[in-house]
C-alpha cells in the first residue's frame, strides 16, 4: 500500500487536523469534535443552513464544499463509511440560523438512516430540517427508478446552487425546491481504470485487468454497467455522454453546465482531452455549454478514471450557478 | 498504459484544444499555434510581460499559470520535452507591452538553450528580454551549487510574486530583481512513490519496488538522494523539511509560505496529513507559516508522491503573495 500516511486508523483524524491547521479562518469544529466541521465565518441570522456529510476519501467532497455560497457544515465519516447521526445532529445545531437546515447528501443507505435520525433529534429541539438526496449516477439504476440512484460528482452542482440560494436568504422550502430541481436536471456517468486502497483495509477495493476499464463504476468501486477492454478517450466519452444525454433527455437547444471530474490519479491533461470530445458531441446535438468545470471535485482516493456530469440550466439555475462561492477547496470569483 | 487518451502523438495537441475550448475568455493562441498560448484579456500598455514554458505533463505547471497576476504567455512542449525557440519568440512578441519580457522558467538544459535563442531573436526586434531561472530543488545539487539546481514546484511562487509585481507596473529590472529574490528564498524537496508513463513512450519513467520510495526525485523521474523502504508520512516530512530548512537556512523567527504539492495520484487527504506534521516541525523551530498552499501545483502526470516547498517572506514578498491572481487553473481571491 503506497500511501503517505501514518497509522491507517488515524488517517481521517490526521487529515482533518491538517485541514483545520491550514484553514483556521475558514473551518472549525463544532462541539470540539473533528468529525463535526462548520464554517468559521460569522453566522447570518435567518439564513437557511445547509448540512452535508458522508464517508471520507472523496475530497473535495464533502468537507471541501463547506464555505460561502456552498454548505455550512459537514459530518465526517471514516473512509467510505457513513458518519454517525449524533455528529450530524451536532452539526445541525451548530449551523442553524433560525431558518432551518437542509440535509443535502448523496443517496447511500447509511447516510440516509443517520441523517434521518439526526433530523428526528433536531425536531425535538424545534430545528426545522428538510432533506434533498442527490441521485445523479445514471449507471446505478435504470430510468424510471431515478430515486434509487447513487449520488456522485453531481453533488457539487447541488451544493453550488442550493448554497447560492441560501445566501440569497431564500426560505427553507424554496432552497429545497431549487435543490430538487437541480438534482432532477443532473446526470453523471463514471469510468474507472484502476481501484483504490482504503487505508484501514490495505488492499484494492476491486480487481481489474491491465487492459480493462469499467464504465459506470461508482465512487466506492460499486459495479458499473460494462467492463470492457481499454478504449480511446473519445470512445469512452461518446459512450458516457450518450447514456447521460438520452437519460434526462437533454435536447437540442438546451444549455448545460458540464463537470469533467477526475477520480484521483487521472491527470488534468486527460480531463481536457475528454472535454474536447464532449464539447464536440454536445455541439453536434445542439446542446450548448454555459459553463464548464474541470478538475477533481469528487474523488475516490487514488482511483484512476473520471466522471462526466451534465446539469441542464434555466435562468434561475444560471443565476445561482454564476454566484460567487468560496471555500478552501473551491473558489469561484465570477 | 491505462490512460484516457487517443493517439499518444496527439495527446498534447488535444489537451490544448480542450483547454482553449473550455477557457476561451482566458486563453488564446498566438500566431495560430497551439504551442503558443497567451492571456486572452486586454493587454496593459507598459506592463512587463512574463513568459514561461517547458514540457507538458505538469499541469497546472506551466500553462495553468497564465493569467491575471501571474504569467502572460507560455510555450508548450511535448510531454517532458522543451518547446522550440521559435515558439517562445512568437509568445514574446505576442505578450510584449513595450516594457520588456521576463523569461521565467525552470532550470533545464533544453529550456535554457531555447529561451536564450528566443531572447536573441527578440533583441533583433528591439524587445528587451531578461531571464530568471527557478532553481528550487534542494536534492538536485549540493549547497554552494544552487544555480545548478532544477526548477520544480517552487516555480509557482516565482509566477505568483513576479506576476503581482508586473501587475503593479514595476519595471523589468525590478520584476527581475524580485523574482530573483523569490528564487533565492525558495527551497523544495520531493518524494516519489510510483513512476508515471509518458504517452508517447508507453512505459514507466523508472522502476521502483512495491515497498520503496525515492526521496529527492525530480518531476521527470530524475534520481533523488535516497531510495528507501516505505516510511510513514511523518517520517518522510521530517526528512524532507530538515533538508529544506538547513539549506537556506530558514531560522527561528522566519515567516514562510509553504506549498504541499501533489505529484499526480496522491490524494489531497495525504497532503493534509503531511501539512499537519510540517506545521508541527516548523512551529518547533520557531518558523511561522504565513500562508499555506495545498494541492496539485506541479505534477508529473500520474506519479504518486509529493513535494514540500518553503518560501521565506519579507514585507515586500508578503504584499505580492497576497495580491489577487486568476487563471483557469489557479484563483486567489484574498
Amino acid at each position: 500500500m503506497k500511501k503517505l500516511i501514518n497509522k491507517p486508523e488515524n488517517f481521517v483524524k490526521e487529515t482533518i487536523e491538517g485541514i483545520l491547521l491550514a484553514h483556521p479562518n475558514d473551518l472549525k469544529m463544532a462541539n470540539d469534535n473533528f468529525r463535526c466541521i462548520v464554517r468559521a465565518d460569522e453566522k447570518k441570522s435567518g439564513k437557511v443552513a445547509i448540512a452535508t456529510g458522508g464517508g471520507s476519501g472523496h475530497l473535495p467532497t464533502f468537507l471541501g464544499y463547506v464555505g460561502y455560497g456552498l454548505a455550512d457544515g459537514v459530518t465526517v465519516g471514516n473512509v467510505f463509511a457513513s458518519p454517525s447521526a449524533e455528529c450530524m445532529y451536532e452539526v445541525d445545531k451548530a449551523i442553524d440560523n433560525g431558518a432551518g437546515v437542509l440535509h443535502l447528501y448523496g443517496n447511500y443507505g447509511g447516510d440516509i438512516m443517520n441523517f434521518r435520525m439526526a433530523a428526528d433529534l433536531c425536531e425535538m429541539d424545534d430545528i426545522k430540517v428538510s432533506e434533498v438526496m442527490v441521485t445523479d449516477d445514471v449507471a446505478s439504476a435504470p430510468k424510471g427508478s431515478e430515486s434509487k440512484r447513487r449520488g456522485v460528482a453531481g453533488l457539487f452542482f447541488a451544493y453550488k446552487i442550493a448554497g447560492a440560494a441560501a445566501e440569497k436568504m431564500y426560505s427553507l422550502d424554496k432552497v429545497k425546491e431549487i435543490a430538487e430541481k437541480t438534482v432532477s436536471y443532473t446526470r453523471t456517468m463514471g469510468v474507472a481504470l484502476t481501484p483504490c486502497i482504503v487505508p484501514e483495509v490495505g488492499k484494492p477495493t476491486f480487481t481489474i485487468g491491465e487492459n480493462e476499464m469499467e464504465i459506470g463504476m461508482g465512487i466506492h468501486g460499486e459495479p458499473g454497467i460494462n467492463r470492457t477492454e481499454l478504449k480511446t478517450c473519445d470512445e469512452v466519452v461518446e459512450i458516457m455522454l450518450n447514456k447521460i444525454v438520452e437519460d434526462l433527455p437533454y435536447v437540442n437547444g438546451d444549455e448545460v453546465a458540464i463537470l469533467i471530474n477526475g477520480l484521483g490519479s487521472t491527470p488534468k491533461e486527460e480531463l481536457y482531452v475528454a472535454y474536447r470530445k464532449s464539447h464536440d458531441i454536445l455541439k453536434n446535438l445542439g446542446i450548448s455549454i454555459y459553463r464548464p468545470y474541470l478538475g477533481e471535485f469528487a474523488t475516490s482516493m487514488e482511483m484512476a478514471g473520471m466522471s462526466i456530469t451534465l446539469l441542464k440550466l434555466d435562468d434561475e439555475l444560471k443565476e445561482l450557478l454564476d454566484a460567487p462561492a468560496y471555500s478552501p477547496f473551491f473558489q469561484q470569483l465570477k
